[in-house]
């Protein structure tokens, strides 16, 4: 740790990052969305019920990094037109992925956040990259990395410039086989400790199972989380990309309320 | 999961185990205490503290399975007559793990609830013989298993006729150093779809440091966990052992309210 | 490492086990057999065979550790009872595991070498009772254990009064589907830095694939391992356990020939 | 696996890669020199000590990915020339790794053999484009990814035509920590059943101590790697990364009179 200048909580009490109305790590914060963006008319329908469902931002892939080269890899330039428009028509800030530094700079006029992947995270060109511009970065930690190599690579970003990195756990990987990753709660507590960077979840990665992912929603919201990273689908079973992992928009609706419910009541406490 | 029976959730859909008043399985419980019984004056003080912070159980080791054979090994049969006058003080019933199979059956004597460790998960002659006996079983998933494994663990208890196991998940092995273990949470979502049995988590040992247990004990309560195992102590620096994850007594009374009054306002949702 | 006394390599340059007329430590030792005994006739069919090929001791288990309760145990006594005709029959000495400090000290009478094998590595009960009676004992590591972590319990042995331990690497577990473990050949390196034991390897369990074992003995013996356990096995497709591991009698032959003669070679360096 | 198509064994028993007069995957090639560039003079130096211990191929960053943003770069460009030098001088053909897509076509010219390091394993915009070029490629295994992961991303680069991919295992991380990861020497017998492609092992990154290279070098070999690879430095305490890791010239000239030795040796046995 002996390398984490700017993250470092001893900086810091907290960052707050202002995306539009939204306050990143003052107040909590729900992305939803489908994992790829795969049409302009589901697009619109999943923007429609997640920001009816109460979540402040969507979320959606145009690049996709997938396994194998034969697999879906996104929309690209499409994707993101379909995005701005989803935005336009429900007033939610855009997350997307960016996957090669040559992308950084044009894809910064259409997202409110340039997403960096776990299988990226410790793509050092990229994340100077992201480091030069000014757009707040969500910075997944990838599945082998100590929460110290996340520390790490924000600290990239920063050295770059870039004051604007919220983390977000996603699950690591165990021997476990029931779950996708094993999703690692007690990396919120960590982090709050360690950097004043805002904190987020992402249940559907972390366990890769849509059963599980309001149980951890919940446990992550209660960990002290700053936010959450969810993938909801109008008919997930047809998604063209994780759709094990997908809620239904009901489903996500019902987790929405109790999410921001249980929220309110620990602020009670404070 | 071809092999699991008698666990299985398809089989019954919950099990309640009783413990004087206590209803496991159906009330949220918590059980806490020191990871060591070190002397009778030290174990009274920490059981009235519990108590009084409203803990519904009282664990304390008496043999305790460490990695050298020159660390404390725990008080031994005096160590049990001591958690004997703490219940006999507090109404508190006792949790005391047994280490060896030729110890059951005396140790039936004292305790409540024999724990079997983590490290004998898969010591098939003690799983055998905590099976023959009528007393509630608490089986600690090992930090190599899947949940897979736990369950088969389960089952040969089951499987010998004694029905009263409770599941806990205390933290798995994996790469981060900055945790002792990998908390899995997401094991109890995962655990309550596989089977009946009731499923309590350990933060204290799934971490390893005092200053993530509260985030870790309320990211258990919302996941649905049916209760807590956590350790205390009236001075944490002076355990002999485990020092670096106990509570004091003054923030496991703090932790307790907020642990409970969360689950009585996530019951009101039902 | 503070804890290692009797073990550590400070304290002795090498210890040399001696079982019948062999040196174990000084020479290279194969270990042969089947996974489980599982009748008279096919004991002592792979028991002749495994001779002929060139092993030195002849493995079996009689006590099976199973993950599942209702998949095949062992024949118990009756296993041993063979095993002591097969060692009657071919003069090679017995490798067994005991799984119950109960039976220590019985199966002495039967056995040359006791095993405990990797669930067990922790089960201090076991450890001490083994630590008591004066014969070999073959130590597993656990899956999940670190290298001090089964330093630590050969301690526990020595500590006991028996300094007969021989170490055996048998994979660990890691996210790799392809292989059951993963066999960690740099544990023979780093055990001989640690250690003045005798370090043998277990590729058919470290694999889990019988196609991956010839290549792995041959890397063992390269790396300086003191022997090697192998499972063998005249029909392995209809063996009873571990069928997927197990070589036929004509691929040990063939193995056995390369790895002896590997060693051979590499003597000449010395 | 069912997308492992032009990398699937079924498809081609071997590949040979031509690299000058060398035939990877053919005959044995051993890799040597510094983990990165420092300097002309130690370069000429390390070049010169391995080239006459009998290396084939001379490697050392000029571009160098770093946990920290703090530490030590890399020469870039500068390294590259030196490089160059350095073969001018030596006759070896020169191996060092690209980190940018960007970078990708002007490094041709100076590499025999582009490197994709572990930590961009999964970097599909990089993959691409050395996929894209006609220069042999060396790609190395995250240390997280399985095998099977491994082989999607050799499926990348062959998808967009470079037909010339070599495999590189260089340990994965798992809990022990003697080890700095645990070098798979399974996998390379694993890989040489899944694919045709060659495949080197690389023991100065598998285990992060120097005391342990000679001997994984030799399990490598053993086991029927394609070859090695090994860090070496004049003076390894003095070096400006992975100083634990590096042989001296003495050691190293000692270790591949070794390993070509063990090799020659196996050979006859065919």
């Amino acid at each position: 740790m002996d390398n984490i200048k700017l993250a470092a909580r001893e900086n810091r009490p907290k960052t707050v990052i202002e995306v539009g109305s939204l306050r990143i790590g003052e107040e909590f914060v729900i992305i939803a969305g489908p994992c790829s963006i795969e049409s302009d008319e589901l697009t619109m329908k999943i923007a429609m019920a997640v920001k009816q469902a109460g979540a402040h931002m969507l979320r959606g892939g145009a690049f996709k990094p997938r396994t194998s080269p034969y697999s879906f890899q996104g929309l690209g330039m499409r994707g993101l037109k379909i995005l701005e428009k989803a935005r336009g028509l429900t007033g939610l800030p855009i997350v997307s992925e960016v996957l090669d530094p040559r992308d950084v700079a044009w894809m910064c006029e259409y997202v409110d956040i340039l997403q960096v992947g776990a299988r990226n995270m410790q793509n050092f060109s990229l994340l100077k990259e992201v480091g030069k511009v000014d757009k707040p970065v969500l910075l997944k930690r990838s599945m082998q990395s100590t929460l110290s190599e996340l520390l790490n690579c924000a600290e990239y970003i920063l050295n770059e410039g870039n004051q604007k990195v919220i983390l977000c756990e996603r699950g690591i990987r165990t021997f476990e086989t029931y779950t996708r990753n094993t999703l690692d709660i007690s990396a919120v507590a960590a982090l709050k400790e360690m950097t004043h960077l805002p904190v987020i979840v992402d249940p559907s990665h972390g366990t890769g199972k849509a059963s599980l992912v309001p149980a951890m929603c919940l446990a992550a919201a209660a960990a002290g989380a700053d936010g959450l990273l969810v993938e909801v689908h109008v008919r997930p079973e047809q998604a063209l990309s994780d759709k094990e992992q997908a809620l239904t928009t009901e489903e996500f609706a019902d987790l929405a309320g109790r999410v921001l419910s249980l929220r309110r009541f620990m602020e009670g406490w404070a």
